[in-house]
């Protein structure tokens, strides 16, 4: 059975000494002390191995069962939701003023990668309800937040998202569900919603659904889209519950993976919704919760990789197998243990030096959140938005390929389900597809976010790797990290380049490299957090650090990437740079 | 539910066009005139897609069960097995001598690709039958073959295969099962085997299992191994079927995919077992079927890429999302179908480019395979061991990451189990895995391919691709083809440099390499079946050909591959050129 450990000292490396949270300007970040943030990451740890990782397996096996409208959770999921909500882990990161702790959503990220690689399945009943308390948070009115805050901070209640219908997907525009004004206020919700995460289960008293839904009469297209609270109960005044609300669950869906939550196609037959914001406004209030809905995606995909390599290197480390061909490392055993074989040190370290870096960009853009909400930093937010999609894109797309590397070192092994690496690879497929599949990221970041305010945001991105390059160049000792980011900065400007002197006679020339792009941009903001990660441990060597080998270990993964991984952005620039034609040649017919 | 057409076009172009099959100097090519093979492929295209394809689901869903030592495969898989075996599908490329139709291998795998991508764990079951029948073909004394061999044609038995425990995999000298000499001249065979494709069913009356095992004092490690023959039920002289053997089922696993295959644990209690070939020479036995296993295991990897594209191009030719940039294209419908966009044409493109490719690559080694048998063309087979661990390793990982674009296609739907692309992702995943994990291809290809016979083969591959560029150099048409090639071969002599000026002082150098180079390797081989193919379409088009969009679209397909699968050489070129330092320096307790 697999195991978890949250990596609590590479997460306090990543939050004191690379960003050095403790003495940073932003509020609130003065309570990110050293021995605070080790403390939290201790007891996240905690209950991630404990409690969330020991149900991982049950969740995937037995699933959630949908019996006469009732869903229900695998065994033990319910307990353990009482244990999460009790440790006041929901509302961390939460106002104070509705029962949340205030802390930094950068502390709320580690945090959340622990429960994420622990029980990913069931991490997502309180993910979901964060997302609604957000958009309430930002959009609703004061009895709004009074009403439904409090309960979403606890998760006394939970909360959904309910976007896609069988036939709008990435095109909401198209959407059918309609919301017909009513006397009183409200709104009477039909229509049918399909893959609803968490849509119905047993784990609280109420769900609270954010719906989006047009108003009959209003604009065309995306332009006609409101955003409609539909609780499964209605709230009376006291704030007890009322009435039961016209939405129900019409099946849960059979899935490859996260079988631990529940997918629901939900039924709206006249269910009573409140609009929250303004109406017709309802993308707008979608796309606020975007960048922090994305990069908790983003954030599955490198978390499922990092507990399937722990769990890799584990097995590396034990099975026996063929001897070291430059001589025997266990002499007493009957073969070596297979991490001395050349290719699975390879394969070992192509998913350590992904998710360590990882790790740290994720880290980087939730503390650019934090800089755009806290001090109103317009730069932040002009980065992180540029970031965003390639988070989301390249670290669920590489964390896929990771797990499966995981999967592979295993061999015959990691195809049976019971030694637990299927899952991981199963559970870790749905991060490229939901929240935007990959290809509406890489659309995202190249048809919009690089041309947005002119192009600010990817030239002060530009600037910044520049800088960090130039401050360095006089550090002989950091040459060999600052030259391949150099490089690398060096393709992505030049597919940037392409992409301007060509996407204006034909965008196909920028989007039929868009994914390319979003390879590209993931390998140099890796690069350059491997850069200031080798920095970092460089200083702490330098002042004597007494952890050297941990030290030691991040420079060795820094030269890894540098050497193995960034080769691959000169493969995406050819492949940009071979432009439209290519792919827009043949006829659809011909396919 | 998916479904799957036998692409009998482009088998034809590979058979008729490419490899000019029907005037072909290898004994047994006369009978594969055009008509012929295209009446073959037409009938196994009809039984893929109207027998085999439609069991494809319920093999997955309900898969195989275990009760009381019986193993029960899915509703219909006992008539389509029927059916298989009465159409002479199971001994097409057998010895007339023993019920055989005496058709060469290229013809079998043709036909095997098409049931492979309708049902690949059903035709596992006949798939290791055809490699027990090669294993006592060439290892059997006279009377084992008149023995087994009939019933192996014509799978009124099946086979098996049984070289794991569960401690001794890729490392088959730690093996434990044993083999006591009988007074008899049998062997009593004691030992627990696992990962058994097939070792227990309902599909015929008799298994026959090939087991290694160890006769107590021979030598040790592999070259102590022996083969064996050991029938579930023995068989009297008369052919009839005696006693019931002592072997038995311990259970079958839970796997992630391929549930309409029985993976079987066997145990081996004292169960009666005939010598195959030489004592202790079990290993070098093995060796002679390895060829077909490995390029049955890299069909499968590309057979699935193929079903899951044709699936994922409907999809995109149907599902309306959005419009196309560049100007509507379906002004009457609400949106556009998704094949307008440049990003999900780039994603079809990549899985067509790649499927054609390896299935000319395939059928160009199983041609090498049978001039190698039927021609004695010792060229021939050296070319193709070379070629091998390269088809088995490449095709498979990117047969995987093919289906896995499949499914991305679908978005949401994909992750839905009851589409189907799910579970062409599982299937395929195995592929990787077993029959010699792909690290250990990698392996076979850098530590023992490359310098075997002092580098003949891979010299005589060099000097096939030159000779190639040469002949079209003048060719202004092919240039475009022709020079990609080249500068591909280069990135791939120089890898080859590479490992020979560093390996020799440390073989790490090298090895650390290894799977890099499979890859590059793969890649150049695929280059140079699109530049042949481009060539064969450029001739059918001069001389007129009617079919114009069919030659188009593989000049079309083959540009593709050129401009944006080939770039991957310099990548790896890179990787192998980095050497083993960044592999090898972090020692094993500090990953």
């Amino acid at each position: 059975m697999p195991r978890y450990t949250a990596p609590a000292k590479d997460m306090q490396f990543i939050l004191q000494e690379v960003l050095s949270a403790s003495t940073s300007d932003v509020p609130g970040y003065d309570e990110m002390d050293a021995d605070t943030t080790a403390a939290i990451i201790e007891e996240a740890g905690k209950l991630a191995s404990e409690v969330l990782q020991p149900l991982n397996e049950i969740g995937d096996t037995v699933g959630c069962t949908l019996e006469n409208g009732v869903v229900r959770t695998p065994e033990g999921f319910k307990d353990a939701f009482e244990q999460l909500k009790e440790g006041g882990w929901t509302g961390l990161d939460c106002d104070p003023e509705y029962g949340g702790q205030g802390m930094p959503y950068l502390m709320g990220t580690a945090v959340g990668e622990a429960f994420v690689s622990a029980n990913m399945a069931f991490n997502m009943y309180q993910g979901l309800t964060h997302g609604a308390y957000s958009a309430i948070h930002v959009h609703g009115t004061e009895q709004q937040k009074q009403t439904y805050l409090p309960k979403l901070v606890s998760c006394d209640w939970t909360g959904t998202m309910n976007l896609t219908e069988p036939h709008a997907g990435t095109d909401l525009g198209m959407m059918r569900t309609k919301a017909e004004p009513q006397e009183d206020g409200t709104y009477a919700i039909t229509g049918q919603k399909i893959f609803i995460s968490a849509g119905e289960h047993d784990l609280a008293d109420n769900i609270i659904h954010l719906v989006l839904a047009k108003i009959p009469g209003g604009p065309e297209g995306v332009k006609g889209i409101s955003l409609f609270i539909v609780p499964k109960f209605i709230v009376n005044e006291d704030g007890s519950l009322g009435a039961r609300n016209g939405v129900s669950v019409g099946k849960i869906e059979e899935k490859m993976g996260i079988h631990g939550n529940s997918t629901c196609v939900m039924n709206y037959d006249g269910a009573t919704g409140y609009l929250l914001g303004d109406a017709n406004k309802g993308m707008r209030a979608m796309f606020t919760m975007m960048n922090e809905a994305r990069l908790g995606v983003g954030l599955q995909g490198y978390a499922q990789a990092e507990v399937a390599y722990q769990n890799a290197l584990d097995y590396a480390q034990d099975r026996l197998q063929g001897r070291d061909i430059t001589g025997v490392k266990n002499p007493d055993g009957p073969a070596d243990p297979i991490i001395v074989h050349p290719d699975v040190r390879r394969n070992l370290l192509d998913q350590k030096s992904f998710t360590e870096g990882s790790r740290a960009f994720t880290y980087w853009c939730a503390h650019l959140i934090d800089r755009s909400h806290r001090l109103d930093d317009a730069e932040a937010e002009g980065i992180v938005s540029l970031m965003i999609p390639v988070l989301k894109g390249f670290c669920t797309d590489k964390g896929f390929e990771s797990t499966i590397n995981a999967q592979q070192v295993y061999g015959g092994h990691g195809y049976i389900e019971e030694w637990g690496m299927s899952q991981f690879a199963r559970d870790a497929r749905i991060a490229m597809i939901y929240e935007g599949a990959n290809g509406v990221q890489a659309l995202d970041l190249v048809g919009r976010k690089l041309s947005q305010d002119g192009g600010k945001h990817v030239m002060a991105f530009f600037e910044m790797i520049k800088t960090y390059c130039k401050e360095h160049s006089e550090d002989s000792a950091m040459a060999e990290f600052v030259e391949p980011l150099k490089s690398a900065s060096k393709d992505l400007q030049a597919a940037a380049q392409y992409f301007m002197m060509n996407g204006m006679k034909n965008p196909n020339n920028a989007l039929a490299g868009s994914y390319d792009f979003m390879h590209l941009m993931g390998h140099v903001c890796l690069a350059l957090m491997w850069a200031r990660m080798a920095k970092t441990a460089q200083d702490a060597l330098a002042s004597g650090a007494s952890d050297t080998s941990f030290y030691e270990t991040k420079l060795a993964t820094a030269r890894y990437y540098m050497a193995r991984q960034l080769p691959a952005t000169k493969m995406h620039l050819a492949r940009i740079e071979s432009g439209a034609d290519p792919v827009m040649t043949l006829e659809a017919a011909n396919f």
